[in-house]
C-alpha cells in the first residue's frame, strides 16, 4: 500500500477524505495542526477520527498562528460571527494563509515519510469566499510541491489530492455515510466547547446542519 | 513606505536581506520562526539583527518540527555533519520543506500587515543541495503567493523577493558590509552555545568563514 498523509481537522470533511484516501488504497498518515484554535474539541475529535477509521499514524503538530493573528479563529479579540454567510465576502474565520500553511506542513511530513500523495479536504462549494479553498490553489500547490521537495527534484511526482472540492455538503455527507464514517465523532463548530458540543449558529455550524438535511440522513450532532 | 515581511534567522544572509529590503525604502516587519532548532542563540540573534537594522516590528512564531523530525536540526538522534559538504548530496540538515513552511507563515503575516512583499534570504550557490533555496522554488512559491491570499484574489501583486539567490557568500558580505550590517551580531553555526559562539566546523561554519575570507573581511565569529 502506498502511504499518503491526510491533513485531518476534526471535522467532516477531512474525515470522509481519510475514508477516501483508504478506500483507494493508501496507507494512511494523519496530520492534525493545533495552531491557537479557540478550542480543542476538534483536535479530540482527530483523534477520534483517525482511530476510528484506520489511520497508520496520527501526529498534531503545534504552530501558535495567534502570534500572527488577523482572524476570528486564531485572536480572541476577534468574535466568531453568528449572523451566517455572505456571499462573495471573505469572512472574519479567514485564517491567513492557513491552507498554505496546512499543506507545507503536511509537505514536510510527506518528505519524512516517503509519501507522494497529499490530501486534504478543501472545498470551494460552501467555502467559496476562502482564497486558498480553489482547485487553482491545490494545482499552485502541487506545483511547488514538484519543485520544493527532494522527492520532486529526484523526478518522482508530487499529488494534491482534494477529493470533495467540487462536492456540495451533502454529497460529501452521502460519500462518508457509504463509507462508514461515524460523523458523530467530528467537530465542525468554530467555537465548541470543551467537549465538543457545537453552538448551531456559526457558518459551519449552518453549513453542517444544511447538508445533513439536504441529504436526508439524521444529523448527530449534539447542540449546546 | 510600502511594508514587507522579512524572514530573519539571526544567520548573515537575512540579516544582509532586511538591509537590503530597507535600502529598497521598505518598512520591514520582521518574522522570525522557532521550529525546534537545537539552540536558541540564533532567535536571540534575530531580534538582536532586526533592532539594529531598524525593523519596525519583529515577530517570533512557534512550529514544532520536531513532532515532523527527519533533520539533524530538528531531530536530537540525528548529529549535525562536520565532515564538509558533497557536491549532489541534499545533507541531513535539510529540514523537510522548511522553506515552504516558513514562506507560508511569512504570507500569513503578510496578509495582516497588508503587504505585498515578502523578502527571504535563500541561496542557491551555496545551498545547492536544498531543493528550497533554488529560483525555480522561489518562483513557483511566487505563483502560489497570488492564488492563495486575499489580495492575490483581488488583483493586487505579490512578490516573493530572494535578491541574494545568486550571490557567492563573499558578495553577500561584501553588501552587507557597505549597508552597515554588524555581522558580530548574527549567528551562523546550526550547533552553536547558548552565547551564540560557533563550533567552527559544521556546514554553515565552513561556509561563513570561507566567505569573510573570500570577501577580503575579518571574520567577526566568536569560536568555542
Amino acid at each position: 500500500m502506498r502511504p499518503a498523509v491526510v491533513l485531518l481537522s476534526g471535522g467532516l470533511d477531512s474525515a470522509t477524505v481519510l475514508a477516501m484516501a483508504r478506500a483507494d488504497g493508501f496507507s494512511c498518515h494523519a496530520l492534525s495542526v493545533s495552531y491557537g484554535q479557540k478550542h480543542s474539541a476538534e483536535l479530540d475529535a482527530a483523534a477520534r477520527v483517525a482511530r476510528h477509521l484506520g489511520a497508520l499514524t496520527h501526529k498534531v503538530v503545534g504552530v501558535d498562528l495567534r502570534t500572527i493573528g488577523g482572524s476570528a479563529l486564531t485572536d480572541a479579540a476577534i468574535d466568531v460571527p453568528v449572523d451566517g454567510v455572505r456571499e462573495g465576502v471573505i469572512p472574519s474565520t479567514y485564517v491567513p494563509a492557513r491552507n498554505t500553511i496546512l499543506l507545507s506542513l503536511a509537505l514536510g511530513f510527506a518528505e519524512v515519510v516517503e509519501s507522494r500523495d497529499i490530501f486534504y479536504g478543501a472545498n470551494a462549494v460552501d467555502y467559496s469566499g476562502y482564497p486558498d479553498c480553489r482547485p487553482e490553489f491545490v494545482a499552485a500547490f502541487e506545483a511547488l510541491a514538484n519543485v520544493a521537495t527532494k522527492a520532486g527534484v529526484e523526478g518522482h511526482r508530487m499529488t494534491v489530492h482534494a477529493p470533495i472540492i467540487r462536492m456540495t455538503k451533502a454529497e460529501i455527507i452521502r460519500r462518508g455515510a457509504q463509507l462508514g464514517v461515524d460523523f458523530a465523532l467530528t467537530v465542525s463548530c468554530y467555537q465548541a466547547d470543551a467537549t465538543g458540543r457545537a453552538c448551531g449558529v456559526c457558518d459551519s455550524c449552518r453549513i453542517r446542519r444544511a447538508g445533513f438535511d439536504a441529504a436526508g440522513l439524521a444529523d448527530p450532532t449534539v447542540y449546546r
